[in-house]
């Protein structure tokens, strides 16, 4: 039996960073959370990398000596061949950052560098959701929707740094279709993200007689309803609630039906808040992937909810920094 | 410099199969054409493929002993794992037809086996369109729309064999899009194929006063009005056929978008009859993948006509031998 070895995984945000040793077998030691802050300027936020890097070492008792690899994953825009960080809207006002050469420099240990949704998807592919699949499609469901995709444990990062753009993925035409922060029309982000949840539920309850719980809820929190609010809603049985749930699981379906009729994977994941609703959200939109999808592939691919949490991040990142070190 | 190898593709269709020796540089010996007769029964079909390989191999003026291995493509349901036809609609009565086991007994070698779409794909990917490309994308545009998408010199075949069916990504919501011939409502193929777009033109005609050639054509011609019909009269400046092939473009480009946001490719192909006319359709296409896609990848992804005609599918099986034997 070969020596289990240990990663350095560090998934970067536009608010907090987080950063742990995890081992040959995926098993995380307890995580560090720094603040990002980005406006501090990229020269700082690489010294914060750093440090979680450090941190993250001595909090699973060990020295750097024990460390194969480490691996860091970022909000893009980057160009992920290059270990760059382009010009992230996230990350603001940070531009051209040499993310992988400063770490494996600091380090001088080998650095994988990838995409904060890829790197997601490679976590739950790896030892999460998606455990023991040949090919993996993860939607991760937040303010906007990501995506990654796996096959053959190799992650489509794509020729520009944009593979598994999932929640641009259109599930309706540009001249009907709902506007999307990226620009165009009809991107499943524009449907499904929580952002876009909370906005079909304001215009449903203005376009709507229907008595909803949500209606006091709306005026009270106002800008700060959220999509949660509406699951819950849902799940105490109001109607308002429960159409804009069940609409939920009807576009992230046609989401997941795209990359079927691409990819056509073993398991498709869902993570992120929303996929926290639990398993009969996943369920419903089970069923319309198997009313929608390719009848074979529909009926045979594996629709379930991500294991991981806010963890699979930084799994994955240490994920890709072993997969640096098995391919020598 | 190594002995350059000797494969034999066999591109087995509804009505013909077609097979050559392909060296490996991708370069093509004359090819021979045999009549699958799927209606004679399985036992027929596959005594045919024997034949054709056999007969493609004399066509070369070599001997099978020079032969380093072969690949078959047929069109699907199939699983490509197993090696297996299962019921194609374009085969009817074929079923569980053990197409690899039977090749590679019958001549003692290697054999590949592949979906006709996808080995087209690495054809045009390996020595065609996307040579030179590290990631491609292909739609082939027929009485249907096939495809087939190969990242790193591997294609995406998909769990359930199902991997590349580009046709069926949806481009419309099922509410309100084209009935497709899979039972689905959206689906690229119902609106972007030949047969959608006859069916396009004729209700385009029905539904508007403008005058155009084709009134006359379609009424000639009645169930043969043909998509070249469309594209010839577009070219002569016929208002209806411009406005319908320029819809086709559209479309097509929705899904180049979907396949973007699914791979992000570095070269997206387009092949199949009506790709062939030419340059001013494919510009089309580009302009409006620059106008709906992601703006990053859209602007960088290289959208070319496919160079191989209908040699691509048995190049591309040829190809798929070829991996073999350099897998060793």
């Amino acid at each position: 039996m070969a020596e289990i070895l240990k990663y350095v995984g560090l998934d970067v945000g536009g608010t907090t960073m987080k950063a742990a040793v995890v081992d040959d077998h995926g098993k995380a030691s307890p995580s560090v959370v720094l603040p990002t802050e980005p406006t501090r300027g990229q020269e700082h936020g690489l010294a914060t990398m750093a440090k979680a890097i450090r941190e993250a070492v001595a909090a699973a008792k060990l020295k750097l000596t024990d460390i194969a690899a480490i691996g860091v994953a970022t909000p893009g825009l980057m160009d992920i061949d290059a270990g760059l960080i382009l010009d992230p809207p996230n990350l603001k006002p940070w531009r051209n950052v040499p993310v992988r050469d400063y770490v494996a420099k600091e380090f001088g240990l080998p650095t994988a560098f990838q995409n904060d949704a890829n790197a997601a998807a490679y976590g739950e592919y790896w030892v999460g959701g998606g455990q023991d699949a040949s090919s993996f499609v993860m939607f991760t469901l937040g303010t906007g929707i990501g995506g990654g995709i796996v096959v053959g444990d190799r992650i489509i990062a794509g020729k520009h740094s944009h593979g598994g753009e999932l929640g641009h993925l259109r599930i309706a035409m540009p001249e009907s279709g709902r506007l999307c922060g990226c620009g165009a029309r009809g991107c499943l982000e524009a449907y499904a993200s929580a952002s876009a949840l909370v906005l079909r539920t304001r215009e449903e309850l203005a376009g709507s007689r229907s008595a909803s719980r949500l209606r006091g809820i709306a005026v009270r929190k106002g800008e700060n309803l959220t999509a949660k609010d509406v699951f819950d809603a849902a799940g105490e049985g109001d109607p308002i609630g429960r159409k804009i749930v069940e609409d939920t699981a009807y576009y992230l379906a046609l989401g997941a039906c795209a990359a079927m009729a691409a990819v056509d994977p073993e398991v498709i994941v869902f993570g992120g808040g929303m996929a926290d609703a639990g398993e009969s959200f996943i369920n419903t939109i089970r069923e319309y992937v198997g009313r929608y999808g390719l009848r074979f592939p529909a009926s045979k691919v594996q629709i379930r909810g991500a294991k991981l949490g806010s963890d699979a991040g930084f799994i994955g990142a240490a994920g890709c920094a072993r997969q640096l070190v098995l391919a020598g």
